[in-house]
């Protein structure tokens, strides 16, 4: 038995979807969750600035005795995680490779369309690991830099107008490839599912990247004794917005007001 | 005669709309341009947030040997310049009272509306000194957080639906309220003047902030001797982004590409 937290991190309210998972399949973990709410987005920085970000971000989480760190940001995960995991000395979770093994276990005709942000797209990752696990895969990448603008501003359902038309735009090229799996390659785009879904039709498969990544966690670590977990909540910006967002990304209450955190000290 | 530079800043890249009216009524001043892209934008976050960064960006102008500063941020201006102006040896000169003054010459009618970001308007500052120095006037304010978003992705032209529908989506309040007067309080909106042009109709005068920011900094300094004035350009990101977007702002090249700065240092 290890009773030591898990900690989670994302650039804002995105990775509660990982959260979320985390919660259902594993309750009897404690969590320790960062949100960097003062500094999000990440997805449209360049890779060195993510990069002093993770590190910082990782270098808060460490304050806690934690078992585990799950990267619940696909734009750290796809442009940071191999040089900070490398220098740090707990297991880091990344949601590329669980999101790339999802897909590939959805896919039946080998044609992936691939969604993120514009550093998660710039680095290439996806179609790397996808390739290199199966060279007869085709993948189609699309920066998307307004959905999480969207999603932070709650324009996520059919009937916005708004939603619709940026979603459709960014769809297209890939729908033209007619993709039978999309991987929503960023932790917010979930919120997107059902414009998103609408837009694809019924026979695409969609990859929630922070709950695959929640689900290869469970094999990973030395699971806590049974017993409620508790999830703690820390943020970069004052928490009032996050306490009032969080519930809809969790699909429930939290256990604890998030608490501020000055990252700029770490 | 005072040839010490001008400091500017911003969020981001939105204050160069201030820049481009000092080098055209101002040509023999030296400018310093901080944008702070590596955490732009500041208006969906906390005052206390926005005061903290504040205070960083007018530690790094302060390196150098600057005569004044221009606060090229609605943000900045509304919740954070009273405290940072209090602590600081040399002018600060924000966008708030110049918008407001400009705004009371053009008003025939005394109906007028303001946009910003929902910082700007959380703040009250427009309603509060547009009243105070005419408490006839009528002021309708809308805070519309998806503009600096949309301005960053280039979506701001006639045509483009989701421009269009958020646009016309934000200024709806506004326009029922028949102002003749509309205030773009965020340094990015002028980019967008062609689509709310086109919602308010060409009986509204829109007022650009910066440009009045601009203007009201010729008759509060010693200028410098008659040369060719130099602007230099740092930023907290990457500075590529940065040296594409700038031309389009500033409808010129830059005398020197942006240099980055380390603005968690200060």
């Amino acid at each position: 038995m290890d009773n030591r937290p898990i900690g989670v991190f994302d650039s804002g309210v995105g990775g509660l979807t990982a959260v979320r998972r985390l919660h259902e399949i594993l309750p009897h973990e404690d969590i320790i969750y960062f949100g960097d709410t003062g500094r999000v987005p990440y997805g449209t920085r360049s890779a060195e600035t993510i990069l002093k970000y993770t590190r910082q971000d990782v270098r808060f989480l460490r304050k806690f005795d934690i078992k585990a760190i799950v990267v619940a940001c696909n734009t750290v995960s796809a442009t940071a995680l191999d040089i900070v995991a490398n220098e740090t000395d707990v297991p880091m979770i990344g949601v590329v490779w669980p999101a790339c093994a999802a897909a590939r276990a959805a896919t039946k005709t080998g044609r992936i369309g691939v969604i993120g942000t514009p550093a998660t797209v710039r680095s290439g990752v996806y179609d790397r690991m996808l390739k290199a696990a199966d060279p007869n895969l085709a993948v189609f990448m699309q920066p998307c830099p307004l959905l999480v603008p969207l999603v932070e501003n709650g324009r996520v359902h059919c009937g916005d107008i708004v939603a619709e038309t940026v979603v459709r735009e960014y769809l297209a090229p890939i729908k033209a490839q007619n993709v039978d799996t999309l991987i929503l390659a960023c932790t917010h785009y979930p919120l997107l599912s059902e414009v998103v879904a609408a837009e694809m039709g019924e026979n695409v498969t969609l990859i929630d990247s922070g709950a695959a990544a929640a689900e290869s966690v469970r094999g990973m670590l030395v699971p806590a004794e049974e017993r409620q977990g508790k999830t703690r909540y820390f943020v970069s910006d004052d928490p009032q917005g996050f306490n009032q967002l969080a519930p809809g990304f969790l699909n429930g209450s939290l256990d604890f007001p998030a608490e501020q955190v000055d990252i700029d000290a770490y």
